[in-house]
């Protein structure tokens, strides 16, 4: 199809229009959003991804507004795929927030992209990996991806960046115990926000010990930073930035050995999602079609089986017995 | 197995050592625990299910334990369910939570589960679901399930339940229009939390207005109510209740057809959750098993394929073409 190289090719260029125009084209589930969204994949992989996660409030999309003018003064592009959760109830600070982003909303190097938690196509994570393929084919230097740490997907996909910033604030270290099952684990770099606040330098101390505990690393032979910040203040944040910069460079040690195996990873999660979501989504359409789902309900209400034991049995009858 | 039928009649005559004891061993994924939740589950379906769920922050713990409180001083016997998001930043207040919970912990007709949304048999909503069948299996009057309302998984389980409490706090009206993608749609019943708080008269009209859209409705015959209350200090909550009664009884008019609505949801919904895990998990263990997945990722990373091109294959391979 002409109009498909055409869009791929002004997408390839950086044109803003057109990228926008893909990604709202793909929440819509469009088929040819999809074709166009195969062919900008292999011109992907050059952004240096940056995940930043963390629990609503310590301040993270004043963080992510603050890397993006750091990242623009220094002449690179910007790419920022926030991942809200929508809920009505901190709706309200993630506005204002995304109102202060606005002021990139002008510069041309700079492409944001929110996302809600529902009605996406194929699911958030799908839509997020999705905007961060076209982010990085358009060009961008850096893609920041933006992700409250609660919930799995959420935490998953800031945590395939290549570098994964964990952002806290200060005074929540007393049960700091219940960080091992965490989010801590997935941080290539901590960041404690709003470090003028009380506590400050007992809960950077009390990461600094944790971190010692060789197991909630992400990667062995890299121990994770942890930097004071007060975003809003613009503290601490060419510190931070030259802290990123550390990392990317320990990536591209060796031929870059570490950053392959991070890309593998990234690779590895994004095919997996895709292959869950679309081989339930291919079943669920023939069991629906086929009147099967709906028998197999009735004979759980009638308690005739239980849900175990039909999922069991389902499985084996859709893929074969598995040797 | 007569060990099997054993446990199994532990569990239905209440007892509370042999439940503890399935659900860390559904945990472990032992084969022979998910053998005694199938045979548990013609037993559930007689517990009514109260879904809580909310952002971090606006008191969900604090209104469960009290609610407990109130249940028990009426003579019902309750399970409490609580995923918590594990999240080192949260595990604080959420800790402090749970220890003031715990004084329900010698009473013998409660029973409290917490789960990680982290390692669990066949992830998290899987787990909460299995320990939802058990305490119903045992004979629990009420089941409260806490979930955090962000992250769609956490949101779906309190969703199911046959009662949702969508909590909130005042002082986050402004941007209400946010609601429309966010959880207020599987709200049964609105709880506007430490009501003490600037503004509260405002959140509750809000709240009110936006009921009248009738899109945002879970069930149409029902309007949520909206009610005030300050769990720590205990205002608010006979009332509260009372509202809660009001929606049992809501659904059990009619011969119970507003229930059996929502039993089907539910069921639905678990058998969907299990499928989906199910099948994924069967295919990966096949895929890593025959190096097929291996030889995929390598084709994606070479840019000889790209993800959803290679998934599309893959899923069409696996199931056959639909017709």
């Amino acid at each position: 199809m002409k109009h498909t190289q055409e869009v791929v090719e002004q997408i390839l260029r950086g044109e803003v229009r057109a990228a926008a125009r893909l990604m709202r084209e793909l929440d819509d589930g469009l088929p040819g959003a999809r074709e166009v969204l195969k062919r900008l994949y292999p011109h992907s992989g050059r952004a240096h991804i940056i995940g930043i996660t963390g629990s609503p409030g310590v301040g993270k999309s004043t963080l992510t507004d603050r890397l993006i003018q750091y990242l623009r003064q220094e002449g690179h592009t910007v790419g920022v795929v926030a991942v809200d959760p929508t809920s009505p109830f901190s709706g309200g600070a993630i506005l204002g927030d995304r109102i202060r982003m606005q002021r990139h909303a002008l510069d041309e190097g700079v492409f944001i992209r929110s996302l809600a938690t529902r009605g996406h196509f194929g699911g958030l994570t799908a839509s997020a990996r999705a905007v961060i393929t076209v982010l990085d084919a358009m060009g961008k230097d850096y893609i920041l991806v933006e992700t409250v740490g609660v919930g799995q997907d959420e935490v998953e996909i800031a945590a395939t960046a290549y570098t994964t910033l964990v952002v806290t604030v200060p005074g929540l270290g007393d049960d700091i115990q219940a960080i091992k099952a965490g989010i801590l684990e997935v941080a290539d770099i901590l960041v404690v926000n709003k470090a003028d606040r009380e506590g400050a330098s007992r809960t950077y101390q009390d990461l600094l010990q944790m971190l010692d505990l060789q197991s909630i690393r992400k990667t062995k032979s890299w121990k994770p930073p942890v930097f004071l910040t007060q975003a809003k203040d613009e503290q601490g944040l060419t510190e931070l930035l030259a802290g990123i910069r550390e990392h990317q460079e320990y990536l591209q040690q060796n031929q870059g050995e570490a950053l392959r195996a991070a890309r593998y990873q990234r690779v590895r999660q994004e095919f997996l999602e895709l292959l869950k979501e679309g081989v339930f989504r291919d079943l669920m359409a023939r069991l629906s079609g086929n009147g099967r789902l709906e028998e197999i309900l009735q004979e759980i209400l009638a308690k005739k089986t239980d849900p175990y034991s039909a999922c069991e049995a389902l499985v084996a009858e859709t893929l074969g017995v598995t040797a």
